[in-house]
């Protein structure tokens, strides 16, 4: 780690917001929409869905939305912070379960059609059903997946930084690779550089060693990374509250024949898919001409994941390319390719990329090679 | 960082399981609360309850408990490593949310009575009901959190070097204080001293200048930490899958006579709150020691937060020290005891720390002593 550090001096800087006019304008979209729709309310309690609405963070918010505008409303531990940060939001104070139940039977009377997120908490969900008899809530998680699906020009200024960033980490770690570095300890030195030069990792750094990474999500262990084995290094950055997100592996020695057959065949794969983004085309087909090629080479029953996600704020958003997904892609769009083959107690590998659709087709915004040098 | 690192040459090294006794003790236990409480099967969704009860992790699992014994399904991109990590227990495949709803109907064809995690989300929760028409579901996190509230002793064994850990970091990283260091760059530090040492924060690092700490919750950001104001730190260490947490708060330079009185007030609140402390108390009585000396000292709508909360696998557990909170201590939980007083715009001080419930009062782990040496 230190020797990696002392390369690249640099102080570490917090998060920053993009302006408030662009969390105004969302919420403007956001109430447009429920009139649109003829709801009389939309509550929002995700924590990153409060987020992407009034560039708030807390464990504990409820934002209330209605054809006047938004309020929202949290606990003595963030409202300070909450009136700093937004002004030009109204805030409240909102503590126990219990006066969240009276507050709602309180503001709901009137309330006919409320939205909600599926993603609530069985129990609040059902306290919400008590407080307002007279509401049918409808799930608006479709409604603000779409907002969120298609992102501003200045959300893509900062992801394409974070893409960026993630490439530089990755040259990084690996041109540092040493003999006698495990799993776990190149893991950390990652993580040690997306704090300084980020804002700490957009999801857990998986690093495996040879066998490992068949384990799709394997969590980094004491495994040597040593030569004449493959190595696989999944990670993603964040800047400024967006992720990024990229796959690569590579052969530390000269590659074996089952690891070349494998590589070119995922390699292959990926291009293809790429090649197959515009706009218009259901995500579904995308993930089918991944999907289609590993299958014809006889690896269908060893890539059983999607081919990819859409990321932002959160690393796993949507759409995503798989094979029940019917969302029709649209420019703005950002969204990992990423298939894989894995055959347990021999081999894995994934190569991921971040793709922007574009207004004509899309651009491939992660910038390390697919065959990466190894030390 | 550097500085602080190369003080400290270490290899980090990631975390490791209690042994699988203890996971199937902790499951054994939950078998025969299945049998007692009359229910026909426990669904578990949590991550951290179903590693509490199987050693897995994985953010798509679903452990089926029946009187027979338990089953833990996933996807292919955690099943290889699922047989690996938990060989006693028996994993299957399971993948997309229709796959759920049908397992589980060709499972509960004859459930009447089913505990399930309130906390799970409310669109799940509709379709199982749907799946499972016939079955009445019981809420079973009471269960749960009871049993996650006493801890073991291999479990005490960690959280005491988790505790420790987190003095000591402490300690280097105040020791170092540095002129021109900003809140988010001490924090930087901090966290990168738990990925050296442990396995990473327990959760967000909060360092907070002057009056900054009147946000209990502040997000650090650029403000400089300089002599002439009081400082801030919460934080926690995660060692071997569990938790830490302390604050401190300290003047750096001669303290104002403002901090120097409301420090005297919450360090007494604290004391007397510990010494309360024994089993069978109710903790609503602990939380009023501390609270009643605040409040008739003036200062009762400057503390609007809770006085503690257990912790665990996880920060923030049941039960806590609340206002409302009739649990009775029992000898084995760990508790957190943190009264704070908070002015916006002037100053916000907090002292926390670790302790245990023993059998004739409480032990308290943390040793970082409450009036800390400014560099």
């Amino acid at each position: 780690m230190n020797a990696i550090d002392s390369d690249f001096p640099v102080r570490p800087v917090p998060a920053r917001n993009l302006p408030s006019s662009e969390f105004q304008t969302r919420m403007k979209r956001l109430v447009s929409l429920i009139r649109k729709r003829k709801l009389d309310a939309v509550l929002l309690t995700d924590e990153l869905t409060n987020y992407y609405f009034t560039g708030l963070s807390s464990d504990n918010g409820l934002l209330t939305v209605t054809a006047e505008g938004p309020v929202y409303r949290t606990d003595f531990r963030y409202l300070v912070m909450a009136h700093r940060v937004a002004p030009w939001l109204t805030c409240r104070p909102l503590w126990i379960p219990s006066q969240e139940k009276d507050t709602l039977a309180a503001l709901g009377r009137r309330w006919r059609r409320v939205g909600y997120e599926g993603s609530l908490s069985s129990i609040r969900y059902l306290a919400w059903k008590n407080a307002l008899p007279q509401v049918e809530f409808a799930d608006v998680r479709p409604l603000v997946t779409e907002l969120r699906s298609v992102k501003s020009r200045a959300e893509l200024r900062v992801i394409r930084r974070a893409v960026l960033l993630n490439d530089a980490i990755f040259q990084a770690a690996v041109s540092h690779l040493e003999k006698g570095e495990t799993e776990w300890g190149l893991r950390t030195k990652i993580r040690g550089l997306m704090d300084c030069f980020g804002q700490g990792e957009a999801f857990d750094t998986i690093v495996c060693a040879g066998k490992n990474a068949a384990e799709c999500h394997h969590e980094p262990d004491e495994t040597p990374l040593r030569r004449g084995q493959s190595i696989l290094i999944d990670m993603g950055v964040k800047v400024d509250h967006y992720c990024s997100d990229m796959t690569r592996t590579f052969f530390w020695g000269k590659p074996t024949k089952l690891y070349a057959e494998l590589f070119r065949l995922v390699h292959e794969a990926n291009r293809a898919a790429i090649a197959a983004i515009k706009p218009g085309v259901p995500c579904c087909e995308i993930d089918a001409v991944a999907r289609g090629m590993i299958e014809r080479a006889g690896y269908g029953k060893a890539f059983q994941h999607s081919l990819g996600h859409s990321f932002g704020l959160f690393i796993h958003e949507l759409p995503g390319f798989a094979s029940r997904c019917e969302t029709k892609l649209k420019p703005g769009m950002v969204i990992t390719v990423e298939p894989g083959i894995y055959l347990p107690g021999r081999i894995g590998i994934r190569i991921e990329d971040d793709i922007l659709v574009t207004s004509t087709g899309c651009e491939v915004l992660t910038q390390t090679p697919h065959e990466v040098a190894a030390p």
